[in-house]
């Protein structure tokens, strides 16, 4: 049931906020990735904000791992993207995270791949850019390219995610309406509006046009069908008996 | 040149961080939105959280209004959408960003649109989500659903600005080699490995072949077939003369 994430590993080059770090890992919780790497740690970093960014992503935190290098950090990966927002030398060649996300994990299926982010105020160094063997931009406007590095991390989670397929099974399934459903229910609402006298039966057709160009704005659920239709019977019920207690039950 | 953006306002409803707020504008001018309305404001909300976490954003703080309830802060729009990360009653029938984003910017065409987001601790109540016309859930994993506010905007604005088309203009074009610039290299190529003894000429075609496939991993760009043209030009310069200095042009 789609590409794993498992094999994903983010790794945040000398980053200098711990707040950005603690939404880091709450944003990879949030799209389903673990394994969190710090390369270049700087010596004041700050632990406590990231474990107070992190809310309930606190595993991650804990579970991270530290390297001195970028290069230690992804000496056993054979994929390796980086983000980069500027323009300039080296960084010619991206993909957006849309274009990327499919390819990357397709790469992730024979074993380790990362996701490289920079500092905050500085992104990649050139070598650090010379490490990867893949290179993404998010799309931003020209007033203001930069992304907050957690906002960066979430867009490519997020794409990742969403490539995964594991959204996919997330979502309740809401039965749409049958055909048949959909008729009675017409049927009933033609019955009712004739009923509690709303329309003339000469007018009837037309009118129940238009009842249907509301009704199909939107796929009608079984669930909204079966509403539907308990309004028309109770009309129905009331244009004959007067406005007292419902039926219990039966069409 | 794609959907406007100008129609689309993101409505906050009693947020409770100003740090989250602050991120949001950031998020927003990332991602080419503007309008920011603050629903039914806290009287203990920190302005000053805002100002510091906008950084560059400043402006969009600087302009956003406050009205005293949800209803009055999208009395003027024709569609407004709601996020929701819970299950439950009225939340059955939601899309993903990704199905949303053209729809919602098809409606925006039209006048003012909303996006709505509740606070951070309980989202939407069920009197805000009945001012919705439309409802948005972010895939996320069963194990921490709930997104932080400004990473949950980050996700619907990014999904805009990309249906919007806005971010197709900002990708630089790197134009691609053309056929008879590569098969120039490849000829180049070819004569050089000859020329320093890489190959025996017998074994030319066989290697050429496999030189081929590799240079053909990805899209060679106009760049890329310079440099490697180059390279060709000076081995074999260096095969007729020794490792003296490059001629200084001309193949």
């Amino acid at each position: 049931m789609g590409a794993s994430l498992k094999p994903v590993r983010v790794v945040l080059v000398s980053p200098l906020y711990g707040g950005n770090v603690g939404s880091v890992c709450r944003a990879m919780m949030n799209m389903g990735l673990s394994d969190l790497v710090i390369a270049a740690p700087r010596d004041d970093f700050n632990t406590f904000d990231a474990v107070k960014w992190a809310y309930a992503a606190r595993s991650i935190w804990d579970a991270h791992r530290e390297y001195p290098t970028l290069a230690e950090a992804i000496a056993d990966c054979h994929h390796v993207t980086g983000t980069s927002a500027r323009d300039g030398l080296y960084r010619q060649v991206r993909c957006t995270p849309r274009e990327w996300a499919p390819d990357f994990l397709s790469h992730a299926a024979a074993g380790p791949v990362a996701l490289v982010m920079g500092p905050e105020n500085n992104g990649l160094s050139n070598e650090d850019l010379a490490l990867c063997t893949s290179l993404i931009r998010i799309p931003s406007t020209e007033a203001y390219p930069s992304l907050n590095l957690s906002h960066a991390l979430m867009v490519c989670a997020y794409e990742l995610y969403v490539a995964s397929g594991a959204g996919d099974v997330a979502r309740e399934a809401v039965p749409a309406a049958t055909s048949e459903m959909r008729e009675r229910m017409f049927a009933q609402w033609r019955s009712a509006l004739l009923e509690i006298g709303f329309m003339e039966s000469d007018k009837a057709d037309h009118m129940m046009m238009a009842m249907r160009r509301i009704f199909s704005r939107g796929t009608l659920s079984e669930v909204d069908v079966r509403i539907l239709l308990g309004v028309a019977r109770q009309a129905r019920w009331c244009a004959t008996h007067g406005a007292t207690p419902p039926p219990t039950n039966g069409e």
